[in-house]
């Protein structure tokens, strides 16, 4: 599928330059703004096929990958003063690859007989967990895990896919209406600046509890 | 082996409930709750099962375990105001995961005819690497690498049941006493604040070495 | 080969002597000083082979490894307070450890079949993935990703190991070779402070986007 492919290409470049970004602020150098961007970019399928037992990885049978993502990272890192310029085609592409790498992540945990739920979290697993890991590796609480409908459109984007091959429509079409309607979603998720619930509870003296006994 | 499920069943829900609890520290949203207590619950029995090579993971072949875990991260999210009331039932419940997850862990380890060592370890992996990846995640010095005898607690209920399997003890009764030892050992460590000693020493001159030569 | 078998020995003990003092300095208890001088020790085979799908784990295969790194661990806790008078012999052994690392990780690599940038992008893993883990256990962006040319000289060497086999050279006189090059290259990286750069930009504005709106 080679729309698909090409929209997969855009999103490991945009998530390897959002990764590179993220370690300039941490002061890396050129190695680590390179492995923070591949990491970011390719941290997802990774640990899913871990997960899954599903060898070779593909960008060990398909190392190309890793020359694209480390391009990318560079490229970022050359032209950080004006990506805030660019920062809406930037949060566009991001929203594209979040839901690209949650079809793909689908399809690759379905061709392995994973039971449909698993399917479904393995789509977000390769649609956040670049980012997480991203997040571990620049010392920081993961973006995914506190705010905004980041993961839930991952979710839905899975969900949308998963149920509507169950469904009997064709592979095409469930993509074509997945990735319709997660990118959407993002996009409105973003202009309204809608999020899921932080529940807020004054739990000091559990967490005391939990500090002094673990 | 019906009462060890129960256990283990009683012992994931309590470790979602830790994770989302520390997740709610970090004001992470309901899907950063559902994620950090998923990872307690079964991080360590999933990276037992990639060391090992023990595939497919657990929670793979029953997804069922994922809905559980998410049940408890959510039910301890809204109840976080009263769990200071459960506190004690809670580090109980805990203590009793533990020594649970360890033995479980031994015995698959064991099935892969792995070296009694790499068994005791495994069975450690299983009983602490939930907990410490959860501690990634809230981006603080994993607890259990600090302080008190925790992982202790789980090397010598591990330590018990192989040596008493190896010294052809039938699988209920090493079972049996391995987890009531380590249950007890662990309560009295809670008790009478037990821990390992933490070596004091002035080394920052070398420190700074390997901060400034690495 | 025995020499290369030797080095590797040294190199593993090294490398936990290095965790164990990180892990003091986050006050770590003893059991926490094992870990952290065991996942800096052995953790970057066992990423390398976890991402090949080589199984048995090298120190599942040969626990005795373990035993290795728990004692180097508790050796260089208990002289913490020599290790500064320690510290040329100790940068030393690091750097063999680095260059030897690299060539290993390489050769298994290549026993898998992966693609040349594969092999080399394994034989960096093997380098300095435990060191990235034992910062991200001690709760810090990882040394590794931020300065020096320490990274650089495990691409080198791999560099260096992989283009003289592949241009015929012996597998010994391709391993002294790659060794001897890169440890000289790390030595004069410490003696002159050599680093990659660091790419500085004022990129607060679009960090915030970032932040915002991930």
């Amino acid at each position: 599928m080679t729309l698909l492919h090409t929209i997969y290409l855009i999103a490991i470049a945009a998530e390897a330059a959002s990764g590179a970004l993220m370690g300039m602020r941490r002061r890396m150098d050129l190695f680590g703004l390179c492995v923070v961007g591949t990491v970011t970019a390719l941290g997802g399928g990774t640990v899913r096929d871990m997960i899954l037992g599903h060898y070779p990885l593909g960008w060990v049978a398909h190392p190309e990958y890793l020359a694209f993502t480390v391009g990318a990272a560079i490229v970022a890192a050359l032209l950080a003063r004006r990506m805030h310029q660019l920062k809406t085609a930037f949060l566009w592409m991001d929203a594209l690859g979040l839901v690209a790498f949650t079809v793909i992540g689908c399809d690759i945990a379905a061709g392995t007989g994973a039971k449909p739920v698993v399917v479904i979290l393995m789509g977000m697993t390769t649609g956040v967990f670049g980012g997480l890991l991203r997040d571990v590796l620049c010392n920081q609480v993961p973006l995914v895990l506190r705010r905004d409908l980041y993961a839930t459109v991952s979710l839905v984007a899975g969900m949308l896919y998963v149920g509507l091959l169950y469904a009997g429509v064709g592979e095409g079409a469930a993509t074509a209406t997945a990735i319709g309607t997660g990118f959407a979603l993002r996009l409105l998720a973003i202009r309204f600046a809608l999020a899921l619930p932080v529940l807020e509870a004054d739990i000091s003296s559990f967490d005391d509890g939990l500090g002094e006994h673990r």
